[in-house]
């Protein structure tokens, strides 16, 4: 990490507090830059905005991924002020950036009340061990688009 | 499960196979029940709009928590045509849905290239573990932002 990778976590930290003085939601930012350029920011603004999947992260992946017309962000790299929760971690090795920097760590994160440890160990679970009713229904009937897809000449793979 | 269950899949897997028709994504769909009434519903929409969060799940909790004003789904039930990836089960985490019901499942996903199961894995390592870069900078900064929030009188907590 340098003076530039500090800036830019600076920023990610000045979005946390911006969105926790306006209200937004939680007290998380994120910064998303290439190489000296911010394309992609965001703050939490789950409350605000009545979506929960409206995390920093997620934020400021889906406009760095417009600014550049991709779904992906090669050799970029993602800061930001907290350790990223399951489903923002899951977002991010879809989107695929080459480094992610985080401020505070998931016990600091859970020391305030935000339990993303919770969610992570549930998802380590088998689906007949959650906490939360998770069936399979209709298998034969979807594995039909699957082979559909399998078969398409002009599919577009991610 | 019941006709009920039945039918709400039914939509989702139509919805899965319309995605694969008009190249809007990979194959899945989802469809959010409360009752007898559908409030969300997606496909995924990944290469269409550059947004590698555009799964169908991400979708449709983003239209029912859009429809009911709020950031949770409770009693609400959700029919994915696939097994949730981390990210969208993270997602679901955060929704608190009564009962979710998947037709594919990730091995099946995975079959037709979708490899779900690797970034099930890699979640489940330790940060210096991963096969990204994934580093703590300036923690001691973002923690002031974290106690402006703890101490904040007027905080919405989800």
């Amino acid at each position: 990490m340098n003076d530039t990778d500090r800036f830019f976590m600076s920023r990610a930290i000045e979005l946390a507090k911006m969105g926790v003085e306006e209200n937004l939601g939680g007290p998380f930012g994120c910064v998303i830059a290439r190489g000296d350029e911010i394309i992609g920011e965001g703050n939490n603004r789950v409350t605000s905005t009545s979506d929960p999947t409206a995390h920093a992260e997620i934020i400021a992946i889906r406009e760095a991924c417009k600014s550049l017309s991709t779904f992906q962000l090669d050799g970029c790299t993602i800061y930001t002020s907290c350790e990223p929760c399951p489903m923002c971690l899951g977002a991010i090795y879809w989107a695929r950036p080459a480094r992610v920097f985080y401020a505070c760590t998931r016990a600091d994160a859970a020391a305030i009340g935000f339990d993303d440890d919770h969610i992570y160990k549930e998802l380590e679970k088998a689906n007949e061990e959650r906490e939360m009713v998770l069936m399979s229904l209709m298998r034969d009937e979807a594995l039909e688009v699957f082979g559909r897809w399998a078969a398409k000449p002009d599919k577009i793979e991610y």
